[in-house]
Parts: structure tokens; C-alpha cells; sequence
């Protein structure tokens, strides 16, 4: 089985931001409603969140709940890791999920400025530089044969998308517009030299794009 | 979590019916043509009989590859496990699937006639009769805490709606009419008093109908 590069579950508005400007410790997404864009997933049944039994089991569940099947491991961008930018000021700061993060696997943040590696329970964050490629071999090879979620921001995954290196993505479009921020693509059609593609619009409002390989 | 039972990837026509008539041991299906109906399903990357590298990897993909998630063990009806009808004549017929059935658990398979149970690989086939309430109880405590599969054919789903024990149920509907044979329904209309409903057209012709309890 080959160990695929995969984007799940990626939250973008009708024009193509994953976020909004002005990110900061109390506004992570900017001017994005994360909340918002989410609920799609927040009403189904296999959200990890959930509090109360009940939620929908019909498409968006589907994807809901492949969000972690076969990963092994996750690559990030520094500023979904945290509002910090620049060198670091001190190693206080843990992620923004509490004790218990929701990868369960070792998490590669990249970035330029160094730091030791930690662990909050069955997560591991690692620190690292260098390209694209670079980091893919190290996740990959910390996946012990599973595939690898590329976890955004959007500026991530244009540079592995960029790189030819994206085996499969998963985008959620929501019904919202947000002008400005952290921008995935100016149309999906972009993609379509190098992926095929299924346009699956849900009964809840978002449409799924799902993109493979050609 | 709760076991629940689950109808997955129920091929379907467009008129309702799940096989033609004067199924054998030749025609398992009668005058309908399983390959047409399953060929949405062969065409993806999750296809366990793939023999080739490639196959989709978008909507029809995520459908096929939930088959086994969570699966604990199967429930069928006696004509999905062979061609024969009435008193067993003898024990010899073992299936359609050969030495490694696709199920890799424990199956019941309905009937009157009493069998003595046995092994190929890792699935294990009961024959058991009763009502469909305590055929679930034996395939619930067999699936050890996992979810059970209910296999059809269309006349066993129907015993099991019937009785308000089916959780979910995904059919996908192929547009092909059979005009007779075994039917499921008249119009997935008729499970909407008790279900909600995703009706999600595939790009691959398909449409699939995830059905889940209110």
C-alpha cells in the first residue's frame, strides 16, 4: 500500500480562504467563524466533540469520520500550531488543544525557528525545517507505514500542492465569503491539470470537493 | 457507543429491486447483471478485488471503504448464502466467496433448516432461525462490542425495517430498471416516516441513499 499525502477534512470559504486577516490568540482564524464554517461537521454523529448523543449519519458523517483513518502521522504550518510568529519567545506555549490534542500521532509544525520536541498524551509535536520533501520523508517515516494528513494552514498545503506532493485532498466549502486571508486556491479548477475531482454538494449546505490523483 | 445495525453498499435498481428473478446457481442474482450494478464500487481505489494499481478515490471511494469499518459480524438471508431453497440436501455448498469469504467475522445466516456451523479462513457461518429481534442479539453478542452488518438480500432488510431494528442504511441505486425480482421497496419514500435521508448523486451514474433513524 503506498502511504499517501492526504488533505481532510479542509475548511474553506466560497472564495477560497481557510482563514480570515488578523490572527491572533483570541481570533485564530482572523475574521473567519470557525464555528461557522464547521457546523457541517459539528452536526454529524462521528464529530469528536460531540457532547449529546444524536447527529446525522448521512454524507458529511462519511467524512466526519475518515478524518483520522490510516494517519499516522500530521504536518502542519507553524501558525495553525499557534498565533506566535518569528523566533520564539519562550516554549510556553503547547498548541491550542489543551492536554488531550486530537491527532494522536506525532505532528510535524514546520517552521524556521528551532524547538525541542514535547508531548501532551498520545501526541508528539515535533519542530522542523526545511522543504516540503524534507518533511514528508521525516513524517512519513514516523507514520510506520500509515498515510500522512497535511493539517493546512492554507499557505501549507499551496506549498505541498505546489510540490506535486499531495496524493488526495478533502475541501469543505461553506456558504460564507470572507474577502481576504489565508488563501487555498482563486478557483478548484486550478487543481484539475493534476487531479480528478468529485463535486459532492450536501443536503447541509457545504460542498465537498474531493480530489485524487491523476 | 451503541452497536448499531447497518445496511452498506445495498446495490439497488432504479425500480427497487436488489436481484431478478429466477436467481441460481449460475445467475446468483437472476436476470440482473451484479457487475453493471457493482460497477461504481469496482471502479474506486477501496475495491478488496482490485487487481490493479489506480481505481477513484473520490465519493464512490469513501462509500466502499466503510464496508468493514466497525463490523463485528454479518447477518444474511439464506439466498444470499446459496442457490438452494428448502431442507439442505446435503452440507457441501459452502458459499459463493470460496476459501477466504470477504467478511472476516462471524455471519448468521437465516434460515429454517438447521446446519451445523463452520470455518473458512476467519469467518465463521451460524445458521440460525427465530425472529430477526433475537437472530440481532446472537449477531450483536458475536460482534463483541462492534457494529453488525446486515447483508440482504432485499427480503431480509425488509423483515428487519419492518421489525424497526435497522440503524443505517446506505443502497446505491444504479440506474437500471429489473421490473421484477427481489424488491426492497416501491419508493425510498417509504422510509421516511422513521429515517432522515441523504439522496447524494455520484459522478460515477450512481445515486446513493444514506438513510439514518430520527
Amino acid at each position: 500500500m503506498p502511504q499517501l499525502l492526504r488533505v481532510q477534512n479542509f475548511l474553506l470559504s466560497t472564495d477560497g480562504y481557510g482563514a480570515g486577516e488578523g490572527q491572533s490568540l483570541e481570533r485564530p482564524f482572523g475574521h473567519a467563524d470557525p464555528a461557522t464554517m464547521a457546523s457541517w461537521a459539528g452536526a454529524t454523529a462521528s464529530w469528536p466533540n460531540r457532547t449529546e448523543p444524536g447527529g446525522s449519519r448521512g454524507l458529511d458523517d462519511y467524512l466526519v469520520r475518515d478524518f483520522h483513518r490510516n494517519i499516522g502521522a500530521e504536518i502542519m504550518g507553524r501558525n495553525k500550531f499557534g498565533p506566535q510568529r518569528g523566533p520564539w519567545a519562550d516554549h510556553e506555549w503547547r498548541g491550542w488543544w489543551g492536554d488531550n490534542p486530537p491527532f494522536h500521532t506525532p505532528v510535524f509544525v514546520m517552521t524556521h525557528h528551532p524547538r525541542p520536541s514535547f508531548t501532551l498524551s498520545d501526541t508528539t509535536f515535533h519542530f522542523v525545517g526545511g522543504e516540503p520533501a524534507d518533511v514528508l520523508a521525516q513524517a512519513r517515516e514516523a507514520a510506520d507505514g500509515r498515510d500522512v494528513r497535511l493539517g493546512g494552514g492554507a499557505n501549507v498545503v499551496r506549498q505541498f500542492l505546489d510540490a506535486d506532493l499531495v496524493d488526495t485532498l478533502h475541501v469543505a466549502v461553506s456558504p460564507v465569503t470572507l474577502g481576504a486571508g489565508s488563501r487555498l486556491w482563486s478557483s478548484p479548477d486550478e487543481l484539475l491539470d493534476r487531479f480528478h475531482r468529485d463535486v459532492v454538494p450536501s443536503p447541509s449546505g457545504v460542498v465537498h470537493h474531493l480530489f485524487w490523483r491523476r
